[in-house]
């Protein structure tokens, strides 16, 4: 068995916002040229964020060949998260050191979760994307954009409604089968915020002129359909292909109706317009990140855009991008939906584990994760062998262990972890991103360029597409999460017959599941058996070209904790933001 | 009397959309240069879009002599606008032609009334300012920063109160008389949209963990009092000491519950950011445009910023800026509010007025505007004789009636407008903006110059802050619309006594009040006489610094119309933006 490297003692750091503060950033304009990007090519947000032109993406579509992707994807995390991030970006720092051509292809941050619980998202410690103030607020306007194209269709849609039940009203037309049913109006409204009042709402109330009534609701604009859309596109025509599809509502006589149908695809093509384009920004270390689109990772895909993958390929030997949530979830979804889309599987995965997610697996209480119980970590790798299994055997994804390091972690712990991958025979390496940025990574880029260094690895998805999705459910179930079976609630079954019946029989699946087991129980730990899924209704996401498959409680509106972050999140005398992280 | 000046035929243009695209825009620093700005000191949103540092305001505020400020207002107008906004622009274009050196200072479009009716607020014609897609849409996302600032308020007051009624409920806790009232929570959310639906709602409802229900509902982002509190902050001081003192909620015991006591102000202030910094774009002529902030000119005071207007009288001879709606409250707010920030009154006015307008007010039905009628024109001018008066003998500021030309004005119509204005020894001059852009605003920039030639005018407000509301909103309704008296509903007496208490009685007011009449009551027409104010109720807008008077119904969420100008928007093959105006 392999013995440790020596390890530095992690550093003291400041809070993350005094580390950012305090880096030197270089003009956009020099991150652009480390991606062959001319300033021509950029249109300049501030000196320290561009977006990327789509008709650089197009062009080099046809001109470059892509470079080697790799995905960061996690095993099963605590609540405290586990450092897919840091890890990612540590590790484009990482290939920097070493002289290699990179980019990073992250998720933008949500305005929602940062003034929730999390106080950002953009890196931490010597690994973290910058300007990090900027990115964790308002960045380029997508997020904003994705919102008020949202709701600038819901209000469309109750707008043909409104009139459509007035001329009813009023004797001047009559109910027809093919009329948009009021009662099923699918289209919610959409807010970057936690806000747990908006989850249900009655609206349309007060007098007849201020709407009709019904039972509608916001969801966070990272759940928003859009946001997959806008994700998933290859291009302006995709985008648009993609929005026309999207079903907002359903007729009295159950069948869907498109968002093209109420004319205002123009409008959202027009907000949306900035937003598909790739943001550029740099790392800690001044090296090129692509930070654009941030789906949410149940209800959609929780990947960054394809133009933004597309074009990060297209300009460095080595991209680093990231999935949500653990591989079961985030990778699978990478896998299985956005990688159809890139038409290529990555050259290779990182999966992240921690001691800490390894005891909490292996049955440790929350409160005492900070000790050490080498027993405990054994037990838990079990949910990493699972993760393992997948990616290697079912995808044919090389894969390295990235053994991200805390300060709490013992050596017995490490070594424990070094010996117990060593024996699935996987390569790994001591992550130390947080304390050393690019220095913490070096290890894991050498070890990420040895397994893929065969290059990307061609398509082989979790399922077919030309199956049933029952079938697609059913083989996802058993193949990936370990489960024994499917059970389908009777909403469950009705939702199918509809969606089928629409024409969504030949679309992926994108399954909401808890993201704290590999199971659908958030309870059950390690490599839960024994069990079945259980799943509890579909939603045809036509736009995003997926079926929505719930199972367990969906939350697609935080609430606020008592003490927010936003409680925390400020300027000090000097101007400078303070609280983010 | 003076002899219409010959006039030139007017020319047929292509659609504004397309006059904006095919001219050529000056890099944002050129523009900037005119300013004396370096382009150190703008930041950069691409090429023709910049924010001016709020260090540089504060240095110019020092440094530089103050120029002249010019108000465009105008007389009550028509349903469709009678063209402030492209009178503005041409005033500022023609002192471009005469070689004197000058800023625009104009407010910010919102999103809802662009997809709504208007189809877009950036001038027309050859007046307008550029890049008028980006003004239109997110522009330097101003609007999604109050918007987003705004619902964060919303859901901490919320969450403050569900975790106090949650404690209550489970025993932990007593309920007092310093709690929020639940029932009493007044800050509303926002969205820059038109949804009637959104008016009135129910929220917080589902299970217990999904909030609390109580009625509440949406306003237009341009009605929420941050935006109100953001155009009129001096600084960054100001803006947070603004943020703090806004009234949220009351107690159980009618105390106000203000924005400073839920600890998110830092998290406001970080959002709010760069939305104080001033943006600056440029007309078609190439001319320095600063378009800053955009309150609603009912439930706030319907000028651009305090932050802009400074900025421009630091950096120019001659500044032109607009004030929405008719002089009677776009002006009155002007100069009984904002003016009292600014601390000086401007060198002149423009009162814009159309023969279209004048016809309407002598009693011509809307179908019939298109055909000339000298008779009702002259009969239509007691509502500019008014406006006239209240400016000059009111206010004490000099007068040039720019009167706009429209392709179906007679010459004998001009003729009697000019008359009729030489009658009232009033400044004037043809204004052709929408055809001839600045050509078409010099005579308009000359007899600016003359009338305002002593310079800005000192501050006499229509009423003084030392007397009570009640005797304010008395002062205003006789001074300024000529009503016999002020009836109050108990309503209005209840908020009265309860903002007296509250300490609001030394505050200004800002009056909402129909713009279709010189009355309360949008259908009477030129000069109302012998008609007394209804105020329904008043409202505490303690951030913003003044007291909303409302008389008639308040609509702070439009609505869209069966064919709104969201169906004409869109994306022509060649990717160029169509449809906006």
């Amino acid at each position: 068995m392999a013995e440790l490297p020596p390890l530095s003692p992690l550093p003291e750091l400041p809070p993350d916002a005094a580390i950012a503060q305090s880096t030197e950033l270089a003009h956009i304009t020099t991150i652009g040229e480390r991606l062959g990007l001319s300033a021509d090519e950029l249109e300049p947000y501030g000196r320290h964020k561009a977006k990327v032109s789509l008709a650089v993406v197009d062009r080099r579509r046809e001109e470059r060949p892509r470079g080697k992707l790799v995905l960061v994807t996690a095993m099963t995390a605590t609540r405290f998260g586990d450092g897919k991030t840091v890890t990612s970006i540590s590790l484009a720092q990482g290939f920097g050191k070493l002289g290699v051509s990179h980019c990073l292809a992250l998720r933008e941050p949500s305005l929602g979760p940062t003034f929730g619980i999390k106080g950002g998202a953009a890196g931490g410690g010597r690994s973290q994307v910058l300007p990090m103030e900027d990115i964790n607020m308002h960045f380029t306007g997508d997020l904003h954009a994705v919102t008020s194209a949202n709701n600038l269709l819901a209000a469309a849609v109750d707008n043909r409604v409104f009139y459509q039940e007035k001329a009813i009203r009023r004797g001047k037309a009559e109910a027809k089968p093919s009329d948009v049913d009021p009662e099923r109006i699918v289209w919610r409204r959409a807010l970057d915020i936690c806000d747990r009042q908006l989850r249900h709402c009655d609206i349309g109330l007060g007098k007849k002129s201020d709407g009709f009534p019904h039972r509608s609701g916001f969801d966070i604009t990272a759940a928003s359909e859009i946001m997959a859309v806008l994700a998933l596109a290859k291009d302006r025509a995709d985008l648009r292909a993609r929005l026309e599809r999207m079903v907002v509502a359903w007729t009295r006589d159950g069948q869907p109706v498109r968002a093209g149908a109420l004319g205002c695809i123009g409008a959202l093509e027009v907000l949306l317009h900035d937003a598909l384009a790739p943001n550029l920004v740099q790392t800690i270390e001044q090296t090129p990140a692509l930070i654009h689109c941030g789906p949410f990772a149940n209800i959609a895909h929780g990947c960054n855009s394809v133009v933004a993958t597309e074009l990060a390929m297209r300009s460095a030997e080595w991209t680093v991008t990231e999935a949500g949530f653990a591989a079961d979830l985030g990778a699978e979804k990478f896998l299985d939906i956005k990688c159809r889309q890139l038409g290529t599987f990555p050259a290779a995965a990182v999966l992240v584990v921690t001691c800490r997610a390894l005891k909490l697996h292996g049955g440790v209480a929350l409160a005492e994760l900070g000790e050490e119980n080498v027993e405990a970590l054994t037990e838990g790798f079990a949910n990493v062998r699972t993760h393992l299994a997948n990616l290697r055997d079912v995808y044919g994804v090389p894969v390295v262990v990235a053994i991200n390091r805390f300060g709490f972690d013992t050596t017995a712990e490490l070594q424990a972890v070094v010996d117990l991958v060593e024996g699935e025979g996987a390569g790994w390496a001591i992550s130390d991103g947080f304390g050393r940025g690019g220095e913490g990574g070096v290890e894991l880029a050498r070890a990420v360029m040895a397994a893929g260094a065969e290059g990307n690895r061609p398509l082989n998805p979790s399922y077919a597409l030309d199956v049933s999705l029952r079938e697609k459910v059913e083989t996802l179930a058993r193949r990936i999460y370990r489960a024994e079976g499917v059970d389908w609630s009777e909403e469950a079954e009705a939702d199918l017959a509809q969606i089928i019946a629409a024409g969504g029989d030949e679309l992926p699946i994108c399954v909401a599941k808890t993201q704290h087991s590999l199971s659908d129980d958030p309870n059950l730990r390690g490599a839960p058996t024994g069990w079945r899924l259980r799943v509890g209704g579909l939603k045809l996401s036509a736009g995003a070209g997926f079926v929505v498959v719930r199972t367990g409680d969906l939350m697609l509106m935080p609430g606020m904790p008592k003490k927010s972050a936003a409680q925390n999140i400020g300027l000090d005398d000097s101007g400078n933001i303070v609280g983010l992280s």
